[in-house]
């Protein structure tokens, strides 16, 4: 695979491919130390571990900004290469570009800050404690914006749209605002319109307690319903949910309520969603820049696919409930357990929110990002931000409560700015991916009624999981859609289920 | 600590201290590689993990043997250095004289084809699967033999000298055979001594089943009674217990068996020893090859003592026996779990011998390595050494049963030969040290029954744990016992607790 039938020497680029296999070994050992301090490690040993992951993204960071590699580039540019080597050769000299943007300083300062930061926020964040939090999120901020105006300067963008890249290539501000934009044109009427349907619709009372170790069960039951390979994975606990590791070894985490096993199941199904895509990325590949993921808007489209449009679909619910009822021991019927997975609810917290709501979370993290880069916001002034805002978009005050307010996600503790669009990306992402995916097969509900779940996942093996980084984004969704980025099948998703046209 | 009053600069030893604080921070992730892959990694990642595994371990080899240290190594001499530091550039000229000794490409061999044999000899051991094993073990013994080749040659030492002298600084084959062949001399006729005044004692009789759960939350009561800090470390689970990880956040792991607690726990109590040394290594000297344990000798010593002259102690076990009772709701009193805990039953398995019949464990595994490291044994004839070895030592019968013989440990699998006599060296310094204690404090037990147990370790800290590195094995010995290795101490340790004289 990738290797054309007559072969002729590529020197450069078979340096360039040791190169990056090398390099890959390395990020072996960020993604463990990763996860292994989420899942994990205890408190006591996040003072070394930083020592420890700052040391090795210093010399990734090296690795990848290599004076030897742009003799390679260059010399690989003339030899003959294959479209599946000439997209490798792409991806290596876009890692290349990039990492080449930030000096290696600036990258270890980043990695020590925010690994200090994250292992204090665990605690803060059960305190309350914003005080506590403030001074080590304004010096992870800042760090973040002196990364995006270096980054910004050498690429002539702007100093937010180079954060855009590091997640989402090729997405400007522009664009974000065009699309996220048309979302609030609709969006507050559907909130409303839904609400006002759902009112007298029955609600499901969790009766618990619900053993974890039981919800654990369940859990692997339905990651292995869902494909997922546990001869390459794990599923473990960490306080916010995630999909680590690597490609030969996936690892998610959940978080357990013994009250209610609904947000932990269907956390799972999210996740395992983004381990289908790393665990099914194309082989040959492996350890090759092309054979990466494609970005975090398309990584979260494949979450949000199986939580979302498959795992709220009636059918799929109709699977999950014997499998409620045999691990714990309770009796809802599909009927009841759909209505609970589509009930909308404008709540605190991003990660619990019902698909409806979501994007208005992500709207105003999209805002506070923006405006602390611009410098027209400061992390003194984000509690107030936060409660206005929220207010705004969903009616609902926040007011002292930092925990479940500006204090919630771990993204901005661990110096990650940009990546909250992904989200909302992804959500449009799936829709698009589903409506071509019907047009393709009929009906998903009528393909799991059928005992047909493969199918969904070989189209997306198919068209997405397959493809690793061999196609841009945007080429990537047009060759499995018809087009590229197209919010309205969002829209139409939406309103097809919470309201029926 | 460690830096002269009048501080004079020293260039030359801080570019070797910053040099070796860079190699800690990667061989932190060697340590959480290596825990992660026995407990938590499934089998499927296991081919990239050693490939990545196998990356770091020349990364390291390449820091370790860099040009410019044999430059500072050289100005350092002239330095004006304290003891302490005199002491770190011991151990740093050490580390770098042993990376020279082996080329990266050996190096690199030995991890990758280790990692491929521990993961295949994983289940091929549950399958009793001699013949699968075979070849992998001849591959991985034959890169230790090139090994000890090189090492000696180049330090003008014989090939298994240089083997026992990456575990155990300074120890020779010769001292090794006067040491342990005064073993031979008294243990047989020790062992059926004690087997004839033991014949008619009553036997434990554990009416299990235990729950697993129940026992790990029995174990980590233990723990803490032990002086583990758990904001520094775990507890978890793996087929051949350990202690990794690295001092500000140690990993233990234990074994399971619901039938019978007696052994996980008494395991949790040895792995604990480990722990408590690691936990309790200088912290000045962190990151710096003088701040590392001294020896694995010693380091054996200190989870044998916390094992057999702790754990088996009859007051200890009057301390162990009301949470045993609470944890397992099973009523043994603690005479029977003394009874239990010293009983002699010569059997197969080397981790679950008892402490008498231990070191006949480790003479079989002494002469295998010495035969093989000089060629007069293969690993075809393997089996039938052991089961010649085992009868004449033990009385016992291993014909066929290769997982309960030649195929139960890890060490050989992983191309560690030269290690095991280290486990004897510290059942040896462990009874040196009890004597020694005994003479300042009193008896253990009247210790132990005062409440006094943290002088027990307050001993330990002052004498071995927090001297690290800085000093060398003997003078260490000598230091806190007033003479070097002997090993009659052992001998009078097992007359007093067997037979009473």
């Amino acid at each position: 695979m990738g290797t054309p039938k007559t072969k002729v020497p590529t020197p450069s680029y078979d340096k360039l491919t040791a190169h990056f296999q090398k390099i890959s070994h390395f990020e072996h050992f960020s993604a463990l130390g990763d996860w292994d301090q989420a899942a994990m490690m205890p408190m006591g040993g996040g003072q070394d571990r930083g020592d420890a992951m700052a040391e090795l993204a210093l010399h990734i960071h090296g690795l990848k900004t290599s004076d030897t590699l742009a003799e390679h580039l260059h010399g690989a540019e003339d030899e003959s290469l294959s479209t599946e080597q000439e997209a490798n050769l792409r991806e290596i000299l876009y890692q290349y570009q990039q990492a080449n943007l930030v000096p290696g300083d600036l990258v270890q300062a980043k990695t020590k800050m925010a690994y200090q930061c994250e292992n204090a926020w665990r605690e803060q964040r059960k305190n309350n404690d914003w005080q506590g939090f403030k001074p080590n999120l304004k010096a992870v901020i800042d760090l973040a914006k002196e990364e995006a105006q270096i980054r910004g300067e050498a690429q002539n963008i702007t100093p937010y749209d180079a954060l855009l890249n590091k997640f989402e290539p090729g997405m400007t501000t522009a664009k974000l605002e065009q699309t996220f934009g048309g979302l609030k044109d609709w969006l507050p009427t559907l909130i409303q319109d839904v609400l006002t349907k759902q009112a007298n619709e029955p609600k499901l009372v969790l009766n618990g307690p619900f053993d974890i170790s039981a919800q654990q069960a369940l859990g692997r039951d339905v990651m292995a319903f869902l494909g997922f390979d546990f001869n390459h994975g794990r599923l473990d606990m960490s306080s916010h949910p995630f999909c680590g590791g690597v490609p030969s070894d996936v690892r998610i985490t959940t978080r357990y309520n013994e009250a209610d096993f609904s947000s932990a199941i269907m956390g799972i199904v999210h996740e395992t969603g983004h381990a289908r895509y790393e665990q099914d990325l194309p082989q040959a590949w492996r350890g090759q820049p092309a054979g990466l993921a494609r970005s975090m808007g398309v990584h979260e489209s494949q979450s949000l696919f199986c939580e979302m449009q498959l795992g709220a679909n009636p059918a799929f619910l109709r699977q999950l409930q014997p499998k409620i009822a045999q691990h714990l021991n309770c009796h809802f019927s599909a009927q009841e357990l759909a209505q609970h997975y589509t009930r909308v609810n404008p709540g605190l917290i991003r990660v619990d929110a019902d698909e409806v709501t979501y994007p208005c979370h992500i709207l105003l993290r999209f805002e506070a990002e923006k405006a602390f880069v611009d410098g027209s916001l400061t992390v003194d002034d984000l509690p107030d931000f936060w409660s206005t805002q929220m207010q705004q978009l969903l009616g609902i005050n926040t007011d002292g409560n930092y925990r479940d307010g500006c204090m919630q996600d771990i993204h901005w503790a661990v110096g990650e700015l940009g990546y909250f669009p992904s989200y909302t990306l992804g959500a449009m992402y799936a829709a698009q991916c589903r409506f071509a995916m019907e047009k393709a097969l009929g009906p998903i509900e009528a393909l799991i009624d059928a005992g047909k779940l493969d199918s969904v996942f070989q189209w997306l093996r198919e068209h997405i999981w397959s493809k690793g980084s061999l196609l841009t984004t945007d080429e990537l969704i047009r060759q499995a859609t018809g087009e590229t980025l197209n919010g309205q099948y969002l829209e139409r998703h939406l309103r097809q289920r919470y309201l029926g046209i």
